[in-house]
C-alpha cells in the first residue's frame, strides 16, 4: 500500500451518520470524504459501515488519513468495525460511550442523515462547542446561539466548513 | 438522619433535565421526584443542580432513595455535584460520558425541559431501548417504532410510566 | 421479596475481585459481603460472577443493598451480569471502562485475590485517592504515600476498614 | 510546518509513562519516540507532559505522526494537554477513563517508569491482550501467559518490539 501525506496538526473533520444509508446518502458521504481528503484534512468517523464506510472510502481513495473511533475492542470483533478504509482504529470498548469522543474531537462535524446515534452525536457536539453542519440529519429544537448549520448539498457543506475553519480556527479551537 | 426503606431490585426511574430551570419546571421536577418515591421507585439523575436537584429533593423528602451519576470524581469537586439530596453518588470522572450511563440504567426516563445535554440523553436512551416520556423536553424527528411519549402534565407522565412498567416489566427489562 | 433498610448517604464499600475464585476466596468474599451489610454499608461490585457474586450474596442475605457497575448494557445480555444478588444494576455499556467508576465511587475498596482486572482497579483507586485494603490481591510496587493496606484475614480487613472510616470520613470524603 | 509521510494502516506503538520523569527517563522516552518514528510507526500516548511529551517530541522531530488520547475536552483546557508535539489530539473528556483506550488501541505498549496511572494502563493492557514491554515500569505479580516483557535499555525494548510485531502481526492483531 502506498504512503500518505499528512499535515502536521491537521484539521480533523468528523462525518457522523448511520451504519446504513440509501444510495444517495452513501454517494454524498463518499463525495464528502473525498473532498475532505483533497483539502488535506483528516477524516474522523465512528469507523463502521454505511455512511461511515462510504465517507472513509472516499477519503482513503483520495489519499487522506482516516481515523475510526470504534465502539468495540480488538479482542472482541464487531461486524463492520473497523471498516476496510480506516487507517487508525481507536479501540475504546466503550460502546455508545465512544460517541462522546467523536463529538469532542472533530474541529467540525458533518451530520449526514442518520438516526438516534447521529442525533446523540449532534447533541453532544453542541454541548461540547463543536460546530455542526447538518446534511439531511434529524432535526430538533436548536438552542439559541448554537453553532448549528443546515445544508442541502455537499457543496453547501464544504462552503460552510471553510467559513467555520476560516473564523477563529486554529486559535480558538487549538 | 432517618433510614430509608428500599425494595429489593427496585424500579429505577431516571429524571433528566437541565442544571437550571424556571419556577414551573422545578416545581414539576419536585412533584415528579415525590411521586416516584411514593411509588417505591428509586430516582436516578445526573446528580447536579436545577431539575436534577429539584427531583432529588422531592424524592428524598418523600423517603425515597436517590442515585446520582456524576460527571466528576470525588477528588475533583464540581459545583452542585452531587446535590444535597443524593444518597448514592456514583463518581465517574467521565464528563458527558456519564450521560450514556443514565440513558442505559433507568427502566424509564422522564425528560423534563432541558437543552443539549437532555437531548443527548434522549437520543442515547432511544438508541439503548430505554422508554422515554417527555415533559416539555426538546423535540426532534422521532424515529419510527421508538418508545417515546409526550406528556403535558406530571399526572400524564405518571400515568404513562405505570403503563410502561405494567407492560413487560420486569420480564423483558430485567 | 422483603424490603431493605438503607441509611441515608450510606458508606459504600467496594469489593473487587475475579469472576472466578477458589473455595476459600469465595468463602472470604461471602463473609465480607455479609459483614459489610451488617454494618449498614452498601456493597458495590462489578456485578458479575465469582468473587463479585459471592460478596453480593453475602450482603444480600444479610439484608444489605447491592449495587453492580456492569460492563454491558441491558439490551446486550452478558453471562453472569448482573448476578442474581444485585439490587441496583448500573448499566454502562463501557466494558473495562466501568472499572474506573468502581475505583472512584467506593469510599473504601477491598481487593480480594483477582488478576489483571483487579490490579487495574487497585491502580485506578490509588490514582483516585480511594483507600484500598488487599486480601491476597496481586502485589506490586506501591507508590509512597498510597492509602494501601494488606490484610491476611477477613477480620483484619474489617478492622482496617473501620479505622479508615473513623478517620476523616465523611468530612474529607463526602 | 512540513508535511508528514504516514503508512496506510500503520503500526501504532503506545508509550505510557508519568507526566513527570527524571533526566534519564525523559532521555529514554525521547530516544524511544525517535526510534518509533524512524521505523515508520505511529506514536500513541496520553498526550500530556513528562514521559508523554518527551516521547512525542522524539517522534515528532524524527518526522513521525503523534496521537494523544487526552483526558480533557477542548472546551476545558488542562495544563500540558495536549503537549506541543501532538498532531492528532483525541479529546475524550473522560479523565482516567481514557487510560482504557490507550491500553486497547496500541499494537504494542512500552511502559516507561511511571506510577499508578501507568500501572493501571499495564493492567488494562494485559486484560485487553495488548503486549507490553516494561522499561523500569512498576513491577507486580504477572499472571501466567501474559504478554509482558521486561527490558533494561531502549535497545532491548526495540528488539522485543520487532519480535512481537514479526509474530502474528498484522494477522492476529488487525
Amino acid at each position: 500500500m502506498s504512503d500518505l501525506t499528512v499535515r502536521r496538526k491537521p484539521v480533523i473533520i468528523g462525518v457522523m451518520g448511520s451504519h446504513k444509508g440509501d444510495v444517495d446518502t452513501l454517494a454524498d458521504a463518499r463525495r464528502l470524504g473525498e473532498a475532505i481528503a483533497k483539502r488535506g484534512y483528516v477524516l474522523l468517523t465512528g469507523g463502521g459501515g454505511g455512511v461511515m464506510k462510504a465517507a472513509s472510502e472516499g477519503a482513503s481513495v483520495a489519499g487522506g488519513l482516516v481515523i475510526g473511533i470504534l465502539p468495540n475492542e480488538r479482542k472482541k470483533p464487531l461486524k463492520d468495525y473497523p471498516n476496510a478504509f480506516v487507517d487508525i482504529p481507536i479501540y475504546t470498548g466503550m460502546g455508545d460511550g465512544r460517541n462522546v469522543i467523536n463529538a469532542k474531537t472533530a474541529h467540525v462535524i458533518v451530520a449526514l442523515s442518520g438516526s438516534t446515534g447521529t442525533l446523540s452525536e449532534i447533541a453532544l457536539a453542541l454541548k461540547s462547542g463543536t460546530p455542526i453542519i447538518s446534511l439531511h440529519a434529524p432535526t430538533f429544537d436548536i438552542p439559541d446561539g448554537s453553532e448549528f448549520y443546515s445544508a442541502e448539498t455537499v457543496e453547501q457543506v464544504l462552503e460552510k466548513m471553510e467559513e467555520i475553519l476560516a473564523t477563529g480556527f486554529p486559535h480558538s479551537r487549538g
